[in-house]
């Protein structure tokens, strides 16, 4: 479908971290197929897991969890061991990349980073809108817990020499800007948390998604190219989603393939460029309305049509004699 | 500053349920101190307790309660005592409205309800977003626990002729239309549930709060004019709010005094006379930006410049001899 | 209510032409009236009987004219005996308005004309859309008509000093800026012909009401100050109005009080004061959904507040020493 | 230039309904045509002598009417041969059909519909704006005339099992949505009655084009895939046209190629899939300022882009074990 | 007319630098006027001097000059003068706010400071655009020109404990919040150097100016409530302003008296109460299309509408039984 | 990368004007280059020449000059050299342009003009927003040296049968509409001086560009399609450019590659086939935030896309039996 590369989900059959840790051949086995693809490979996502660390486990988590990390359903438990895990898949990630060094010698470099992109989970995402009024105290408790589960994560993520990239979005400790920012401050600016920027989840909310870019240049570890629509439907579900399903004709916003929502894609490739981001510009495709083949083939395509390397010529100096 | 009314607040100094119906005089009181200011009231307001029904109890709602409801602050022990409280303050509404019968005789006659305006809290609303992904089952489990501890109630509002006025806002089981139509099928059309229609909660939401009025043209049984803006701040925080204070400067939406919003209350009002709702128009005033006593008295005016009495004559008949 | 003036209209109990015309002191009468009121007056309307003189005549003129200009109801004698019946228009005109010459004396001049406000009708109406496929053939066949008819009508206004304003309105000969331009040129750019500006007939239909006052600064002969709103409604009736009623919550377009709809005042009184224009500013008041009264009163505020005198000083020469 | 199928117009030479009933091997002289060009074909239209049905019939007529239907140009003659003729179309669309099923028997099934596509004509068309004041009964009188003349037509399309879908559109009986619900109601809900969607007629009118796809899901029987654009030209002339011609610069709308004007396709497409809608598109391209090839050409590779099959899977579900 | 207080100019007859250093009793005098009109003083303006000091002199400088200063128009001679008689004012200044102590002990006490509001002048103005290329040595060389000759102004003004309060404005040194920025900086951040704040030279160049509150909240020394409106004019001339006087009809933007431009004050209000701004709204009026009376009457009445005393409690504590 | 030609320009070595008209065989040499690379010319540019004819010279003009024009920098000087090099230019253009004859014999006419492109400078482009106060006397000097300047040059061209096509840009004598017209007049009309069409410098400041083409249809000369954004930036910088450079992330405005910027060639297309416009459309690209080539390739494919040869058949007339 006109693809280069592949980022490595750790759920379904991508890429399994303990058979990564523990099978032999496994991650080799992972660059053959990749290989045979003419694919390449820069990131590992696990969401799923990162999600278990900070929230409030309920029901819904079982689904979205193995076994081993589920147990009992104790909800402190699950935290710890889903904590563990993505200790785990850092080591996994490195493994892997190690194993794919000479493969990947003569492909683009990338940003040079190894990435492992995934959510937090949030221990006060239940709190918002604020009512009962809820105080600052309140809420920086939760950005206190988010600190002290992710900090040893973190370092650990350092000593294999790999980044974290959170994907921005609500539910997770940070989903916007603002919070974003109070993340970083919570985590004492640590150097391996960074960010797998995805617009979808902030334009809808009406945050500027391109001053996201200008505000953290240093923390752009990975590029999902999502989109997602805004300020459809019947005016009867707002930004809340009224407890309807994605695809709901009713729904104010929901995700599109990617150029037939209302991201400005433009404008992020240009502050892209502007602040000198490498690393790969990794489709996410997600629309319930369309075929999912067709989706991702037309994606693929507006995402080259975009990604134009940056000029080193400034307009004005064309004029200049001393250039021409 | 203006006003003709007042709506009395369970909370403060305004009304005291459980004195209401236990102190002999209390009432009255109440009715000879509106005489002396020379205001009407159609309508007791018990917010904080309805909150508390269906919520899931948590540390924060300890400030909005009376310690006698609060208790031990066991949840289900706190939910059970608000759901009893909640059917107190319907008696009370009615005590206080029969002892004010001869005084407001010669009031203008409102929509002739009497009206507790109030929340119902949600079991649910800690999983909008709808990550871990949620199922419709997960949802209607917290509109059925809303049927089940309200319906009670209602039924006792109904023994009483009082009806229930719910404040759709975030947190509570109806935020928009879609969940205020999915909340009255989950009570099986109750006569006495219908809305104390407030579009500060709606209109920032993207939520089309002149189609709410007509929508449920039956069920609107009071009506607060209170302003929103929206489509402000710096963009570093959107609609879910970012965790900030109201006021905070990067907010892209606040509450604001009536007239200094992004609320069209023009079409609101020809909306409620379209649908010939007749009750009051109570300005609840809330604005981390203003003085309190400068804000009501302006608000009132603004009220009062779009209360017009509709027509009788429609236009273009006017041009009929039939009606020369 | 606040109101310096009137405009006698021709319909109802204002004014009655043939009266005017053929019964001693009944314009006398008049002026006593506006005086006892201290009232001026500088326009006579006559829209009804006007409509006639060009229109495709059916069942619905009936209720509209006067038994002896509808006669029998054949419409080719309808038509004449409106256009008589506008020529006798012109005459009552001049003679009510010399026989107020000495009460106006001392009143403001406005722009110095006698003028009489009305429709044209137009037997092409019915084409608009133009399908079946309608060639300019087929228009012009429509003006050339309108001409016939007026012109002898406009010689007889112009035989008593009178100018003739037409309200430009769709169902008219010209309802937009470049009908009402077909519309001069039909009648050779007659002296007396030009018109009472109205931009409630103009801003639903896209049309720019501004550019109309700079395109025709010598024939605006008087200004009605009607307002009107759109972009309103459901979606489901758009501009052609869908065969519903005026007041219809469905429209997407309505007539509403000045100062309640989407006209921008502001740029007309800044085009008007640049032209020059000097005439009155005559409230029309039409709103379905609000009382006749109140409409009348904030509709004269709303106006008075627009209407300053245009400054004689222009602002940069301000800062000239030759100026201070 | 890439289409697949034919929608044949019963004027100019491609499908003659006499011919059809009364020729020997005129049907299958049709089939091998497109046979040869590999095209299918879904719907034969007929808007020319349907708009005669109701229209009150002017020399205008004259051209769009074979001699036959015209015969002496007596209205009402006119009104009753055209529905005969529509008749008569219904018997030759189902003799036309059944001479191709065996080669359709491979082809894509589309709706499974037989589809006559047209214009009904409208008595009260002339009326619109509403002045002389114009009351619900002189409307009501349109619509029965419509009833009267066309639900006999409908059963005779019923009996041989063809559907005729109304192209909603200025002159006709429906023109909007309003309109078009009334004229439902006036048929008494016939089955055979829907609609040949057509969004260039409604957008440039304010009406919600993509609301009539939701409110009528059972009766869009083809959709024309028919671009407009709107806001334009120089503000001189608005949405009734101003007796100006299409493509005149002046004009606030026009007709455009697919994709050229401001009809956003994409909700199109996206409310028919949620109604399931399975017809054809149908590119009707009429765009007076592009040399036809070329529109034909592009027309044909926009709408491809956008006929994309809807997905069967639910996007949150991906996450979810159940699905992997 | 409404107000409680002046800006007092140099230039006309309101305030003469030279007399008020030199003549005895001059600024006593100034103060009586003051106290017979019972108005506060609280700035003094000396934009016309000001605007020589960096300026390339032409011919029209001489307009704007006292005699003394122009001499004999060589420019760098004119700078110098003018550079001199801004340290005049300061003194001036210092001199007159000294006289009206006790008269102003008992009135409100603004922001405390003394302040002299003007131009600066810019010798890079004319480069404006950037053609021929223009680099930015070729500007720094402009601000480096500012900083030269305002320093030793901005420390004469030290000395006598006066602030300078730049207009940010066309063909100043500073014309927007970039190059207010860089203008801090050519100064090293003098304390003496700040801003008077005036909107409307900014919103119609696209300019957040809202955001210049944010950005420099220590340096809004004094604010003027001018308006403007953009976005207006037949197209012919953009924000370039195309050679054309202020007023003209084809203008894209221009001045108009404040509420009847574009300016969103309620924005800049709760801004300056966000940063706790307490000196004057000066209103300064220019519309060249009112009477200055008028003009000046209105300004005023709607800068108290806004000039509302901020809040000191915040909204969501309001429902806390702590607070009540 | 697509063209079919090429605009030479009189810097770099595309085409040098002494060589041209002094050297054996120059301008066939230009033509072999030409027909190697199979492309076509139809004008040729001296932009930076032109530019010194009538600016008040500085030191930024002597890196657009050769040392030739510069010579020793005295203002006068330059700008009578660069008139003189503007008349060389036109010879040269005929010169070359006789030579290409046969060449060009069988390729598209274009619009059969030869045109030389270019600026014109301006002595009063420093003076724009009018302060100090400026009257319309010192602009016309601005206007009237123009004309002293360039009537020879024109006449020069029209004794060579060539055009000059300005391109109205900011510092040229015309930069909006207003200008140009003020310019043609200037010149009394000459009928050689006409204009080198180019949205890009129109769009940011508020010019409706696409009327420029309705009111100028006879001086449309060339076409440049080049494509500019604005309302972007961080609101810290306007249309006046705040003094930095382009592709500063803070402006309001900036060149973007065709089809990536806010100018809609759509409504430009349109109106250029309605003049008849029959010359190139001349992509020139200048984009600082992209590669050149992949820019110049993109940019041809939008162009082509949008360049449809216009229709000769009118919409409504095909429903018509007569054509069919």
């Amino acid at each position: 479908m006109g693809y280069d590369g592949v980022e490595l989900a750790c759920w379904g059959d991508h890429f399994d971290v303990q058979q990564a840790l523990n099978e032999d051949g496994y991650v080799e086995g992972r660059w053959e197929l990749l290989q045979q693809n003419e694919m390449v490979c820069y990131a590992i996502s696990n969401h799923l897991v990162g999600q278990a660390v900070c929230d409030n486990i309920d029901e819904r988590h079982q689904s979205i969890l193995s076994p081993v990390v589920w147990g009992d359903g104790d909800p402190e438990g699950v935290r710890q061991r889903a904590a563990q895990e993505m200790i785990d898949t850092a080591k996994a990630c490195r493994k892997f990349v190690d194993a794919g060094a000479s493969y990947m010698a003569d492909k683009p470099a990338g940003s040079g980073r190894a990435v492992v992109n995934g959510f937090t989970g949030s221990s006060i995402w239940h709190s918002i809108y604020a009512f009962p009024p809820t105080s600052q105290e309140y809420y920086q408790k939760g950005f206190d817990d988010f600190a002290a589960r992710w900090k040893p994560i973190l370092d650990e993520f350092d000593a294999v020499n790999v980044d974290f990239g959170l994907e921005v979005h609500p539910t997770e400790i940070a989903f916007d800007i603002a919070s974003a920012a109070r993340a970083i401050e919570a985590v004492g600016g640590h150097s391996r948390f960074g960010f797998n920027y995805d617009p979808s989840h902030l334009g809808y909310q009406g945050v500027d998604y391109v001053k996201f870019i200008r505000d953290f240049p240093e923390r752009i570890f990975h590029v999902h190219m999502k989109d997602a629509w805004w300020g459809h439907g019947d005016g009867t579900v707002g930004v809340f989603g009224g407890h309807t399903d994605f695809t709901d004709p009713r729904r104010f916003w929901d995700f599109r393939s990617v150029g037939r929502g209302d991201t400005d894609f433009e404008e992020i490739i240009v502050a892209l460029n502007d602040i000198a981001y490498a690393g790969p510009l990794s489709v996410e495709w997600e629309d319930g309305r369309m075929d999912r083949i067709h989706g991702a083939a037309e994606s693929c395509a507006f995402t080259r049509d975009l990604d134009f390397a940056p000029s080193d010529v400034i307009f004005d100096s064309a004029f200049d004699k001393e250039n021409q």
